[in-house]
């Protein structure tokens, strides 16, 4: 047994002008009631200390900086940090990076019980677009707002097991798992801002928690990993944003999940050493991948017509008699 | 709409001492059913033409060969390919297959409307074990019995669609899906035998359905594809072999499924233009894959230490300030 309790703290909506330090307050609230339901570790979600504003088009860049952190921690965010040691409690914060030669990142940090940060992560698949469509109900600028992560999926040895991180649209994309399950990580610690409509695919919405799960389900079950997914959630600032927060065991079945659409922790203790169960069986990656076949996954970035399929990976040309 | 009516058509046992042609006139009774139930292409799973062999352990190789066809279509597999011609249906068909230079796969075809293999794919990711293991309730022998698929993940233009196909242990491996995706396919078949009971981890046994259906659902979604999931199903020489044979829409829905473990037809008409709706929105891998990142799904086979991940992949070693 290695047990390792987390909570998923879903958070209600979070207004435009909400101050910073409103937002720590409220976090540190969190972290409180979930030290005293046993948790090792509290995990907020995607941009968790502000508003979701690539919602927002901004053609002035100082009012976009107004939403980025230059330094973490920072005066504002300290407190985040000073419960955590003192409660004995680590945390995964997403937020808004702005660093100092001036790129913009989507990030995650996973820190300690001493309040050191000691995992960093940031966000690779950027969804939405990258101009302005003011066709849209409301825009989703992350490809404008932020730079593709360039730390790669790592994982982090912490809380007694080995942690990776990844951020809302990532998870539903295969390779996220698979990176972070060939690093062997037990726990994959996934936050999220998802609009229920989606404006360019409207037909989607009324299958967002089964997407939502389904993804998750599956990274789990097919990296011997447990996934906590953590949602920003209900009406922000006239946008639905979907909960479905929920803690999956590496059996591919959610443990626990959020029944609301506001703040509400989702606690559970994980035995990390159910992963093993399936790392050493079914999905006994060093027995059983056959990475020689795996060619075009990373020869492409967009689906390929046949010939470039076969120059890729002369496999597919070889004669089938 | 481009429809294409699809039928998965479950088998229950074929016993070990059942003739080949016994089973090939079971097989056409299914297609003529299939067709008069509207089937463009009907769908028969993995080892169709015999009981699935690798459950026991053979030291006499002539008497493992008797399971291997050696020419496509046969004497007793022709019939087959007759009806097809003259019921003016397609089918896939799994079988054993030994070729002329001595080598054993684990193989499917997909053949048309007019009687003609046009899609060939031998089975990459193939499970158990390699050694007679005797503790075991019954033998996995699939790594002894058959060499590891030589022909990549193909497509097929066929049906008025693109056709992929996969076979068993395949299904619950996201590559799989990916590579097939990135060339387009809009519709995966996989045929299977899998037994309820795994002997090295009997725990997963109660969860057999719902991994299934997972690794299908999730397969489907992620690579905007329907997926064609056909079981050999129910108690066949003792072993008792889960069905949840399968028909699953892009949406990650199941359109269709058995519900016996005994011959069923599943069918459904698949309106394969339903692919766009995922692969020009959430799932357009031109813009939102980043292969860049995927490194280590190639550049290793199993579990890599920090260093290792490093090596293959820079940029995790990059500074994260």
């Amino acid at each position: 047994m290695r047990p390792l309790t987390v909570a998923a703290a879903q958070l209600g909506p979070i207004a435009l002008e909400t101050s910073r330090s409103a937002t720590v307050s409220r976090l540190v609230g969190l972290m409180e009631a979930a030290k005293a339901r046993g948790a090792d570790l509290i995990v907020y979600p995607e941009l968790a200390l502000t508003t979701f504003f690539p919602r927002w088009y901004f053609e002035d860049e100082a009012e976009l900086d107004r939403f980025y952190e230059r330094e973490m921690p920072g005066p504002e965010t300290r407190p985040l940090f000073d419960a955590a040691r003192d409660l004995g409690i680590g945390f995964h914060l997403g937020y808004a990076e702005l660093t100092a030669d001036g790129t913009r990142f989507n990030t995650a940090i996973l820190v300690d019980r001493s309040g050191s940060i000691v995992g960093k992560y940031r966000k690779i698949h950027l969804p939405g677009h990258g101009e302005h469509e003011p066709w849209r109900a409301f825009q989703h600028l992350e490809k404008r707002y932020f730079a593709a992560g360039n730390l790669g999926f790592r994982v982090f040895d912490a809380f007694g097991g080995r942690i990776g991180m990844a951020i809302c649209n990532d998870r539903r994309w295969s390779e996220t798992y698979r990176v972070l399950g060939l690093q062997g990580a037990e726990m994959v610690l996934i936050g999220y801002n998802t609009p229920i409509h989606n404006p360019p695919a409207p037909e989607h919405d009324r299958l967002s928690w089964h997407h939502n799960e389904l993804v998750m389900q599956a990274g789990a079950y097919q990296n011997a990993t447990f996934v906590v997914g953590v949602a920003k959630a209900g009406v922000e600032e006239g946008v639905h944003q979907m909960g479905g927060s929920l803690i999956v065991a590496p059996t591919g079945e959610t443990v626990a999940q959020a029944v609301t659409e506001a703040d509400e922790l989702v606690v559970a203790t994980c035995d990390l050493d159910l992963c093993r169960s399936y790392r050493d069986s079914v999905f006994a990656f060093e027995r059983h991948r056959e990475p020689g076949a795996y060619a075009l996954i990373i020869g492409t970035k967009g689906p390929v017509a046949p010939d470039e399929a076969r120059r890729i990976d002369p496999a597919l040309a070889r004669p089938d008699d």
